[in-house]
């Protein structure tokens, strides 16, 4: 069945999933971190929905979160093993040893001494060895240790001795997102490696215990051509696939899954411009092709049945309206889009747009013919 | 009571509204409005929430929306006229024609005689008159007419004639929010009026009726100093305010009703950095105080109890990450603020910010020492 027709009934703007692509997107990476003999550790923070991490998760017995919400609704979909990868506070501890109480294996992630006393504390006062990985800085982008400082043995000491678990070290490049070419992606990827590498060697020359040692960029995931040392990764976005990722090289246009479906609402054709009810509330106010080399707006416009047309991407976006036009430089005529014609806009960040929906509709691989329907949730 | 006492017990993040703030925000339009003569039809956009839209609706009888859903909601709250202010299409007129057969009086928006003729077969087939209003481009923004064309006429004629009523024209000048100074935002509010008086005349040259003149944007509405022939203004943010509008000079940052609530997870302290539970996915992906003479980042940060820590803004967000630093070019040390310290964020564009929550977690004006809270809904 054609998508035209397998969308027709859709109130718009809403989100569509091409269930084929993200199996085909999720296969490609399952195969590549099996070569590498590097264990799948996605971040769910993407799909945000069960259904969706169903398929995610079909080689993988561990997940990553960004929210206590997510360990809480992954766990009781049956996710064993869960790690929130997002600094601890003292506050959220009680949600955490709540939820190792229902049996889920929930870690989770440091990098100073005060929050290991207070994981060691909470550990000691519960009975309950919290497992913690330290976070280590690759890149100097966000949080995270030098691998060769003083405190990362200090805090590992701290857990080890205290009552928690150290359960090991993870980083997270995220300026591989900044890179351009192979080649400085595949040299994230080694930056990634060897910080950890290093980290967790440090702590095993201290006689202290690092089982897992976790790498995580849907980019370096990509690239890495040698993870020696590394047990695992936490790609996240690469089920989807992105405008950014495009951009980047990680993949191509015809694997993005997900798209958001519009309809035109005007014109304003002396400037060349057509006006869809898709704005920054559908698309998210995520511009992450900005620096990029080619900048794609707030997305590229497709047909109804998800092919480019030539040129054309969002401009510009106010809350509930889209200004679709061609590229700025190009010479291409606008095409012509009547008032109600259905359009699919190719996302800059799938993160930022899926979160924007309350769920995906999805066209299902098996061609059935049927739109089925995969709720998100969200919230923290 | 202080708010680090009220606050203490939420998750974090979470949004965070202080109704005495909004109370006068909101008194203070309604009396500029009053004394310009001119009614008020708020835009619910930005609050999205029964609770709020009705301290938002004390001195309105009618309201602006931005979606059908939030068209649905509000007639069910009771709101008897609604102007949704997106260019209809045809997919649409089914669920418009639902909502009005349950008694509200909801009005659609259009600049083309495709739509009007769409609204013409839609009402004469269902026996009911749309009311619809003209949009009317000011400023070469966004979607809507010149009010000097041609069209201008044939549109009011296809209406007035095939079945549907001819309520009046509408303008929304969006380029005001790039306005610098308060004579830029006079000029702006002149434009929005005349565009929309020039409008109506001629619709009524031509013997059409224009009952309803109709401009509309916070900036515009604090800064016109004559709306003669205007009949109503469709302001949104002011019930909150936000940093774009205390850049535009709108507001005073004490102004700013909402922020988000987060708690300090851990430190880049040789960088200068704080880092925040609220990333992107809590304060939204817009920057829009980017372009203004004073770039917020992501949002100016404040103690618990709302005051602003001095130089003090988020630099950077990743998904559950916010940076926390002094504003480039600072001098100021960066403040100790333990992991665990809890901080409030003001956002750059309450709309977004808003968005990202399902609700607001309100500090009550009456000071009774309990929080109370009021759901948001979205959606389309």
């Amino acid at each position: 069945m054609n998508h035209a027709d397998l969308l027709a009934d859709l109130n718009t703007p809403c989100l569509v999933l091409d269930e084929k692509v993200m199996l085909a997107n999720i296969a490609r990476l399952d195969g590549r971190m099996a070569g590498l003999g590097v264990a799948l550790r996605p971040h769910l923070k993407t799909v945000k929905s069960v259904d969706a991490a169903r398929h995610v998760m079909r080689n993988a017995r561990a997940a990553t979160v960004s929210t206590l919400r997510e360990a809480e609704v992954f766990a009781a979909s049956g996710v064993a093993e869960i790690f929130y990868a997002v600094g601890i506070t003292p506050q959220k501890l009680p949600r955490v040893l709540a939820l190792r109480a229902t049996g889920c294996d929930l870690i989770v992630a440091l990098d100073s001494p005060e929050q290991a006393r207070a994981v060691a504390e909470a550990s000691r006062i519960a009975g309950d060895p919290i497992p913690a990985l330290l976070e280590i800085d690759s890149d100097a982008h966000r949080a995270g240790l030098d691998p060769a400082s003083e405190r990362l043995v200090e805090i590992g000491r701290i857990l080890h001795e205290g009552g928690p678990e150290l359960r090991g070290v993870f980083t997270h490049c995220g300026g591989s997102y900044d890179a351009r070419g192979e080649a400085a992606l595949r040299d994230y990827a080694r930056r990634e490696r060897d910080a950890v590498v290093a980290a967790a060697e440090r702590l095993r020359d201290a006689g202290l215990p690092c089982p897992v040692v976790s790498v995580g960029s849907t980019p370096t995931a990509h690239f890495a051509d040698d993870l020696s040392g590394v047990t695992e990764a936490r790609p996240g976005v690469y089920a989807f696939h992105d405008l950014v990722m495009e951009g980047l090289g990680v993949c191509r246009i015809e694997d993005i899954a997900i798209s958001v479906l519009a309809t035109v609402i005007g014109h304003q054709r002396e400037r060349g411009w057509t006006l869809v009810d898709a704005g920054w509330m559908a698309m998210s106010r995520d511009r992450g092709t900005a620096n990029q080399p080619v900048d794609q707006g707030y997305g590229v416009v497709c047909d109804v049945e998800g092919k480019p047309i030539d040129g054309l991407i969002m401009i510009g976006a106010n809350q509930e309206h889209g200004i679709i036009a061609q590229r700025p430089g190009s010479t291409l005529a606008a095409p012509d889009l009547p008032v109600g014609t259905t359009l699919r806009i190719l996302p800059n960040h799938a993160c930022a747009t899926a979160a924007q929906f309350d769920g995906y509709h999805v066209i299902p691989a098996d061609g059935s013919g049927e739109l089925t329907y995969w709720p998100r949730f969200r919230g923290w």
